[in-house]
């Protein structure tokens, strides 16, 4: 998979972002592939990952401090986990230029916008943001150019948002290959609880289930695992902190589809003890029609066993 | 990935494979790529299936009636659902040769033990197998060669068993790229509970929530399934039939493994509800050890998302 070639110039004079891990790494090379920024400033809080960013070359500027980041940049992206949005908003708020786009990337939009909104300043568009896309992996060097082609990034523009401000982040998304969609913070915190937290939780408490057994030995759970498991265990390698942070800021979404998911769970125990093949066999085919379209409108290929590399 | 070479000669007089689906039909390719047979037999109850193996070119000879099929058979090997085993083997019981060893691939080995104990006669070697491998696809052109290569297959002898039989079976196996390991039906049908039952009960589960919400559309679901939903589609599109059979004849241990789960699960989302962030973040990181050790065991890709083929 390609970007498209560079463009002729710039779409933004300077973008900053924050938080150099799978998704702001991402950017970065996105943005320096297309030409899309006139200045392109990195910033992260550990020592670290600054350094790393250095050596990858992934900015024309990784600047030491929140300020010097932000400093005179047109578009600032918080690439941070959801639970540290506040914090940073803090620390760079003092230091945004008037007319600045600040907009992030987490995973939860209502607890973000609030955090922005407490601690912003006037004059300054607030146009939170989530890319749905990544990987298992994490830090400076998982990210990579094309991760967002082709998948889709929602913003979640609070009431009376600049509409030039939405429509400028919209095409810088746009030209990172993603396509773009608009909701309300609210709706997508309950749509992202269905495809993606709810998910992600489920994996996480089947692993740990998994290795909890007495009767069944954590090497034999390893050993058998091609049986379906193994699936699992990729999104339940995810990064801890940000996870953490999702649920925490999505409370009540995830805690709604949770009750949704364990009654139908329920039920489906229910038909197994009560031989009930039938049930069983509808809801199976039922759900064989939803892979399908996942795969025909090109959000997922049709190799079977998602293409893994054997061997 | 490629099988080894053809050996010189073949390790089976006349294999006969009953039931030409997605394993059936990977044991046949195999067992061809590699040379195991001096006469490699199929039967399929479907006459489509019979005229597409014989396309296919499968085997030497596509049977027209299980008799045909298991007539003169060193080795059986009964590919069909679980819950059709029981008539597969009154089928074939009066045409069976004495001192065949008659054995199968389904998921669930308690269940077939019984079934065919209580039809094959006296004189046939009932050693019960299930190869830990397979695809989200069905049929006979869902087969491949190299699908059990590296995979492991679990024989489960009953008690008594005649060691030589044994060793032939699993030399079988062996040929077609397996690691094969034994044990009892009974734990067997636990490890397989928890590595492939439950998995599959789940992803089946939140595949079916996700699509009766009425507040998130199904075109939602699936536009946005990129942040972890799609991974389970992939086992909620497995064979309806076959899956049914497995959670009908492992009803104990399913249930068993479920109450765990489900328990596990609610003290997760009380940790929520009550925003023990620790609590979450242990379990997140134990997690990641689990994948961890299956990639090194050689289980699994390490490649960021399977190594999804992107565009």
């Amino acid at each position: 998979m390609v970007l498209d070639p560079p463009l002729a110039s710039p779409i933004v004079g300077r973008l900053a972002v924050i938080g150099v891990g799978l998704i702001g790494s991402s950017i970065l090379r996105a943005a320096k592939a297309r030409g899309l920024a006139g200045t392109l400033v990195a910033y992260d809080g550990a020592d670290a990952v600054r350094q790393r960013a250095r050596a990858l070359g992934l900015a024309d500027l990784v600047a030491d401090t929140p300020e010097q980041a932000v400093a005179d940049a047109d578009i600032v992206i918080l690439c941070v986990p959801v639970g540290a949005m506040s914090a940073v908003a803090q620390e760079i708020a003092p230091h945004l230029k008037r007319g600045a786009i600040v907009s992030d990337v987490g995973s939860v939009k209502g607890a973000v916008l609030n955090a922005l909104r407490a601690h912003l300043p006037e004059g300054v568009h607030i146009i939170p943001g989530h890319p749905v896309a990544g990987t298992e992996y994490s830090g400076p060097d998982a990210g990579f150019a094309t991760l967002f082609k082709n998948r889709w990034s929602i913003l979640t523009p609070p009431e009376g948002a600049d509409p030039a401000a939405v429509a400028r982040l919209s095409e810088l998304w746009t030209a990172m290959g993603a396509n773009v969609e608009t909701m309300t913070p609210e709706h997508h915190d309950l749509v992202l609880a269905i495809t993606s937290h709810v998910p992600h939780l489920i994996a996480y408490n089947i692993v740990g289930t998994a290795a909890d057994l007495e009767k069944v030995t954590q090497s034999e759970v390893i050993k058998y695992s091609a049986g379906g498991f193994r699936d699992f265990t990729r999104i339940a390698a995810s990064d801890p902190t940000m996870w953490r942070d999702v649920f925490l800021n999505n409370r009540e979404a995830v805690i709604e589809v949770l009750g949704r998911f364990t009654e139908d769970l329920i039920a489906l125990q229910r038909a197994i003890r009560w031989e009930q093949g039938e049930a069983l066999f509808d809801l199976f085919t039922r759900t064989r029609a939803i892979r399908r379209s996942i795969i025909e409108i090109g959000q997922e290929t049709a190799a079977p066993d998602f293409g893994r590399e054997r061997d």
